[in-house]
């Protein structure tokens, strides 16, 4: 019998389903819109008929698939309430029962949820790179700058569920208004978007309309286009490379001082970049770091696969359920 | 029988150590010299017959007492190896195996070791006002800023035995120099001599030579005399308090956005100053954070005693130990 499990990825636009089996290994996946109508029972159905759809695409292949339970990452999602609360950029408004509602149509499965980038961590503690790690935090870096922390071999939820929310830790005081409406946060420097204002900050400072990404409006330029112009040796692009690394590497000292971590993994789009990113981020890490902890901690590059990431990482969450029982 | 618990806290100048009952309350206690001359069999010589003494004069007054083991708060304390490890200042040089040392005189005791903000936390957890409490933090305020982290009931000590150190974390990139080396730590500005510098900065800007504080060198003003001069209604002493609250604040914000605590308490010097420094703290740690944790967040001073929190807090490692073992 093949143990598995199922990880549901809620995104703002998409939501994306898979099974995946205990190495971490996709093995069918299916992806539908995550609604705009606001109408949570009817994206559970869509949910729940997709999910069917899948066991009985994997039942058709293989007869002898055990699913164990449905992990779930979301925005907001509360790992201790089961809920989706006030997540920004869904359509579903206040706090949604998630879990409670799956479970009406998934009755004999583990059900669980948590933010993505928590799901992320527990990916790479499952079946990643972190394997066999107590302490380790999990950046994750794109449209937001999301973070999982680990003590102990258990991820951190705090109080009320919503531990780890390092991206909106003060970088800068006074600095870039971020999006959650306070100025200064790491999201509005190491984030997608947030490397874009850098390379922008860089060519007014120094008029630099000669660089390849003077050609792209505030609007359409994006970190990809940065990485690519930084491999033509551009100057802005190496340099915002520099300056996201040197920024995020003071954020990383502070993870340290808090947590004293084996290791920090850094994940998403802007990270593909590797030692543009990886180099600068270490060096100043190690700069702001006290005596005691220097030349101690690993910054290494997620081992989760970019595309199946996510749903991978809210699969391990059913795993770490069953291991946490 | 009446179980009781030996606190040790070593300190730069002086060391301090008591018995304590299971309520918290010293029973007695003495103080010794911590050495200048670095010889560490001679000074765990100078414990063991202060431990010895303290346990004979309770023994007269209470012949059923048990001592069921020693707890250690020391700088740079180690939990894992028992180690106080590159203190730099105490006259002991590299990694002192404290725990052992003691151990030789001390077989039959549960013997545990961690840095004196550590050991105010746990002091907080098994005496004070973070009884029952799973995740909350402690900050200490004195010489320098202290910070013990505890999460889901356990304290958070990291690989290597010293998460925590939330004094080094960025408060301004730059700033003042901090007593580590690194410019613009939170401890250059939220501890004792912080709010000294505080105070310099606010009568150098606005040329204040009316300020009561005017009168004092940069060498002896100290957060007593400014608190004074706060009751006094002298408006640097005010602004002083004001800002170091608006400083903190910032700071409490991330360690929330880490940690999600239940509860931040504030112990030492500086806090007794109640609202000069809570107020602004509180408003500005809610103006700081994300919607979602807005006004759930208790900033409370510490409910162990000033003049024993340090022994009281050693002495609570020794609950800690036998609660989780």
């Amino acid at each position: 019998m093949k143990k598995t499990a199922i990880g549901i990825d809620v995104g703002g636009t998409n939501t994306a389903i898979g099974i995946v089996d205990q190495d971490g290994k996709v093995m069918v996946k299916k992806t539908i819109k995550t609604p705009s109508h606001g109408d949570i029972k009817l994206y559970i159905a869509d949910i729940t008929l997709a999910v069917r759809e899948l066991i009985r695409s994997i039942s058709l292949v293989n007869n002898d698939i055990k699913i164990l339970g449905i992990g779930i990452g979301a925005p907001n999602g509360n790992y201790y309430s089961g809920t989706i609360e006030y997540a920004p950029n869904l359509s579903f408004k206040g706090v949604i029962h998630f879990v409670d509602l799956l479970k009406e149509n998934f009755s004999d499965l583990i059900i669980s949820i948590t933010n993505d980038a928590n799901a992320a961590a527990i990916g790479e503690m499952v079946y990643g790179g972190a394997k066999g790690m107590k302490n380790f935090v999990m950046y994750t870096l794109g449209t937001g700058v999301g973070s999982g922390l680990v003590v102990d071999g258990k991820l951190v939820y705090g109080n009320d569920g919503f531990a780890g929310e390092c991206g909106h830790t003060m970088l800068i005081p006074g600095g870039r208004l971020c999006g959650c409406g306070t100025r200064g946060h790491l999201e509005a420097y190491c984030s997608a978007p947030g490397m874009k204002r850098t390379a922008f900050e860089i060519m007014v400072r120094d008029n630099r309309t000669d660089s390849l990404l003077a050609n792209k409006s505030f609007k359409e330029l994006d970190s990809k286009m940065i990485f690519d112009a930084a491999e033509k040796g551009d100057e802005v692009a190496l340099e915002t490379f520099k300056l996201t690394g040197k920024w995020l590497g003071q954020a990383l000292a502070d993870t340290v001082h808090y947590l004293s971590p084996e290791a920090i993994f850094l994940f998403g789009g802007p990270t593909a970049a590797g030692d543009y990113i990886f180099k600068p981020a270490k060096e100043s890490m190690e700069a702001h770091l006290l005596p005691i902890f220097k030349n101690k901690i690993d910054l290494l590059p997620s081992k989760l696969k970019a595309g199946d990431a996510a749903i991978v990482g809210a699969s391990a969450l059913v795993w770490q359920e069953i291991n946490n029982n």
